[in-house]
């Protein structure tokens, strides 16, 4: 994951890591909100994995956020 | 992939095939363009494939558009 085409999995990770923060609550409360694993919303925070698009859709729906709005690239 | 939580994969093929008939190229043409296989492509337009951030970006260079332009949800 270090191909730096994958830069915008970075950007992507770090804005929603802002907005679940804006939220208020930790990666674990964060995770079950969106039913995943705590260390998968990690690993996502981090831009260390391609995440697939309904997964960025559950994202989006915990965080209450319209997809778009996650994706400024 | 019959699930309704997933229609926006179909909303999303929808707008890949629109956009990919507007620069007036097949799907095997496009494909070449995007590196992927002339039928991965046709399933991301019928929505059939949950498709990773990395793949959607491929598209959209392809299509000469940023990623939030295909992303209306």
């Amino acid at each position: 994951m270090a191909n730096p085409q994958k830069q915008f999995l970075i950007f992507l990770g770090k804005k929603i890591r802002q907005e679940r923060e804006k939220m208020g609550v930790s990666q674990e409360q964060f995770g079950k909100l969106a039913k995943v694993h705590r260390t998968y919303v990690g690993m996502i925070e981090r831009g260390e994995k391609n995440i697939t698009l309904y997964n960025l859709k559950r994202f989006a729906d915990a965080l209450g956020l319209p997809v778009r709005d996650l994706i400024d690239f």
